[in-house]
């Protein structure tokens, strides 16, 4: 049997990935969850029908949505993850010694099951003992913290399903005032090519919250258009300053991080440029 | 009709595209041309079922593998482009002031006429006086050239059909010998994710020839994988060197390449750094 995926990554556009086996299948209380075994990227989880994460190309998505906050802040101890229920945010969180304490706050505990049998090279991270994991929704969990957190990382699906509410203004209000002074958020923003109205949307949010607001860039294959988009709020530090780079820290085991490869992430081309200044600041 | 267009990017990878038009659908005397007219990418041409430029991220790559070379370079006049029969590569270099003479060397003469009705926007650089047009096959007209050329572009198509021959050390040192002194060559060396092989062969050759070897990247989401490499063999010139980023060129219309741009494009991950160095110096 010649067995395909297609993902529908737009109306018009789909990847087609070979399937070597169907692992799971199945509807949760919050989505549809699928797991494919392929042979060009191993392992995949798929939510909704949309790629989360493979087995090949993770490590770039999450040292990228990871190290590149932890590298900004000084000194990082207390970290909130929303979403992330592979583990793999986790997974790189918990290299930098700083870190005392991690919360992950997942919507689906199936998400995290089915991770712990199939995925165990990120959901290995959640047995460790800085971190707490809470079963709730992102929005709700946020809605009377305050001056908690040094980082937050919004690992969120796309801005679909349980995932929608995380791309709202509501919702980055919430996570600016649970920020510590010295806060920092990050979030995973789509893709520069396809989903223009997503970055620049999180972009006019964020920048009227944020003293600095920035996107930056890492390839990311399995994803549609091949490069993904991130965005920084931070209430003090500068992502791209040099000096925070200099911190002491091996960055043991990247593949695709490196201060250099963090400092070039900020560049953008013109094309990216011009339709964030047409965000309304 | 609900027509879509698969590409086999790789035995276990496709791409696909809606389809609203069928142009052309023929086989040249050297490999089977179609341009379809599709929703996401709008115009696209392809050559033996892989895609070869569109209408909307042509300008990501004809940018880069002009703009990095040429600009490297202080003062190029002449400029040879191998393959380019859309006239991309051609109207970018036509961009730079010191060019004196460009000579393009395309084996098919049916892409450069359809390219002519289809294709305006790259194709009318053609007409430009400046510009010399020779259907021949690269290696053969490289045979007897000696010390001509400043700069020379290979853009080629995959390694297969008629531009098997453009990836092999024949080729390249053919290009070396019709360099001048200090002279530049670039190539397209496909995807750092699916092609290693490839990067990793023409890295061994060129580096065999060239004192100064480097690969740089950009994100093109037509093509498999969505991040592109570029291979640049210089006889003198480091191709991420400061000081010729600042000549004074306007950089007139260019949506992706920027002389910052130009820099990050060369810091390369840790993943792309490994496989490189399996290269045999």
């Amino acid at each position: 049997m010649d067995l395909w995926f297609q993902e529908k990554q737009t109306p018009h556009l789909s990847m087609g990935c070979r399937v070597k086996k169907v692992l799971v299948h199945k509807n949760t209380n919050y989505q549809e969850l699928s797991l494919l075994d392929t042979n060009v990227f191993g392992r995949m989880l798929i939510l909704d029908g949309y790629i989360q994460i493979t087995e090949k190309d993770e490590y770039i998505y999450h040292e990228m949505i990871v190290h590149v906050p932890l590298m900004t802040h000084p000194e990082p101890t207390s970290v909130l993850i929303i979403g992330g229920g592979d583990g793999g945010a986790a997974r790189e969180v918990l290299k930098h010694s700083s870190v005392e304490k991690v919360i992950m706050v997942e919507i689906d505990a199936e998400v995290v099951e089915i991770c712990k049998s199939y995925f165990p090279a990120t959901a290995n991270a959640l047995k460790d003992s800085r971190l707490e994991l809470i079963y709730a929704d992102g929005r709700e969990y946020l809605r009377n913290k305050e001056d908690e957190f040094d980082i937050i990382i919004v690992d969120s699906t796309e801005p679909v399903g349980p995932s929608a509410g995380l791309f709202e203004p509501e919702f980055y209000q919430g996570a600016y005032a649970s920020l510590k002074a010295e806060g920092i958020l990050v979030a995973q923003t789509e893709s520069p090519f396809h989903n223009q109205d997503i970055i620049t949307n999180s972009y006019t949010s964020l920048s009227k919250l944020f003293p600095v607001t920035k996107v930056y860039l890492a390839p990311v294959p399995s994803y549609p258009g091949g490069l993904w988009s991130f965005m920084i709020g931070s209430k003090k530090y500068q992502p791209h300053n040099n000096g925070l780079l200099q911190k002491e820290w091996q960055m043991e085991g990247c593949r695709y991080y490196t201060p250099q490869v963090h400092w070039s992430s900020f560049i953008l081309p013109p094309f990216i440029k011009d339709f964030l200044q047409t965000a309304n600041k």
